[in-house]
């Protein structure tokens, strides 16, 4: 059976400068490539992606335009939004690619929710700044009027913050499954999913946004997949990063990266969450690997070149 | 093998008063126990749905916040984005209603891209109204910036009008196809599916709309559905509707509509296209049947009671 692959795709693979429909598919046109290499190469291809631009866009459009015919919805609901739109430039460039490369194969994407706990204390540290920015005084407005809590964001104004809760399960994994066993590429958890809490009803949205390596993860552990792909804007990652002894990580242990962890070697929000989404996947799945690099050196690196390769130990 | 279905859900299984994120689910929670309903009969179920509203919102939104860095998003890329919301709303109550009923099955939303021919006469008469509504040296003023097209649109401003061609087929088939055979209850081609041509380098995305109930007719002829189940605000089509010697249509035959259609029995962009879809479906596929009737009818009709069903003699 051909190896399974798990590909977190990062923001730089979708939105480069042109934040058009167009600019973003001509990205994805160059992501579908490298991806239709891996295809070339006869691994399974489970495909995640970010939404961070999009979403944020989409939530000063709703903002723009809220009233009571047409009231902005919420975050869960424009997460799902955002996987209908890069979903679609997603397989559409894919096909487009894989046309091209004479492969025949399916591509679908998956409206994917993601279950996370009521009980994650991330609900109590509200972490996640989404949507517009205001002044002071809109802020304190809009906490009395919702309840929301706002946090003045690096001088630039105030934002609303959100949960940023740890992904449990996902709810339609036996569906993906079994497309991959059904030789289709899919496109599934993107934005980290729809983040929902399971209950003995069913599911219900909540406001909150699943980190996307994290979400990856998950889903790579429950595709049981070979390796998870983070893909990033470097090829490798660092320690003592841009200092005089800067090191190129490649073939390093769960272990190690929890030492460098403790001595704060990977930036917070950036690097940290690779990282911690590579340990998470390999803990839970120790035969796996995590690659962490770039769309760039993405056929470099599985045709034998250097990237940064978790291992259990 | 169990029977199959593809159901098109009408405008008001999802939208009844309340626009909000939460109202649209409270009116996908009934449809969607109503849908259970036909899943406890054994029926396999396929399942699409329209997004005028929807859509009609999120052009609103994009017009309202369109700038260089947040640009307004084409046709296309909204009707995907609907496909996403809509059909989250959809897997999470029908998994609800599901789970209520013991019945164990999977639920899964994919974004589905339409074809239609780029010589299709549509795209010369441009028929179908989308977005804000402009004045007259607005709608000026856009055509020559962008060189769309406006129209005067009963009395209450003017309207951008898009082409609404056939469909000819549906890229995403064969997975839908296997998600059914594996017994996941799929919603797939909402809003008329995601309107693309295709070359031999892919599928490009156009501006259209296509009509849902036509698109519904093509998945469910490609499905090799029993079933097409175009959902309505009545129970049953009427001739001489609101005459004196109306008449309710119980089983009738694609010759006996033909002529009606002829008589102009039929309102256009309202029953007309329903009953159209009704008769391409049974033409592709003698052996099976189309149904009109209400959401309300649906468990009714299939327990034997009325609805009008439409077979080819």
């Amino acid at each position: 059976m051909n190896k399974r692959i798990v590909v977190a795709l990062g923001g730089n693979a979708i939105l480069t400068d042109d934040p058009t429909a167009q600019g973003q598919m001509d990205a994805l046109r160059y992501t579908s490539e490298k991806l239709v290499g891996l295809i070339e190469q006869d691994y399974q291809l489970v495909i995640s992606h970010g939404n961070g631009p999009q979403v944020g866009n989409l939530l000063l459009q709703q903002a723009a335009a809220d009233s009571e015919k047409n009231p902005a919805l919420p975050l869960d609901t424009l997460v799902a939004m955002t996987q209908g739109s890069i979903g679609y430039w997603l397989q559409n460039t894919l096909k487009e690619k894989l046309m091209a490369a004479n492969v025949e194969k399916q591509v679908a994407s998956v409206i994917t929710q993601v279950v996370v706990n009521e009980d994650d204390p991330a609900f109590k540290d509200l972490t996640k700044p989404v949507g517009p920015f205001l002044t002071e005084e809109e802020a304190k407005q809009a906490t009395e009027e919702t309840g929301d809590t706002y946090v003045e964001d690096a001088g630039r104004g105030y934002r609303k913050v959100v949960a940023s809760p740890k992904p449990e399960s996902i709810v339609e994994y036996p569906v993906i499954n079994q497309l991959i066993e059904n030789d289709v590429v899919t496109v599934s958890a993107g934005g980290g999913g729809i983040p929902v809490v399971a209950s003995n009803e069913g599911y219900k949205g909540v406001e909150a946004v699943i980190d996307k390596d994290f979400a990856s993860a998950k889903l790579a552990e429950l595709v049981e997949a070979d390796y998870l792909l983070i893909l990033t804007g470097v090829d490798n990652v660092y320690i003592n990063f841009n200092q005089p002894d800067q090191e190129k990580l490649e073939e390093v242990t769960v272990k190690q990266l929890k030492q460098w962890i403790e001595e704060d070697q990977f930036a917070k929000g950036s690097m940290l969450p690779k990282v911690e989404a590579a340990i998470n996947f390999v803990e839970g799945r120790p035969e796996a690997k995590a690659v962490i690099t770039s769309l760039e050196n993405v056929n470099n690196f599985f045709e034998g070149g250097s990237a940064t390769v978790v291992s259990l130990d």
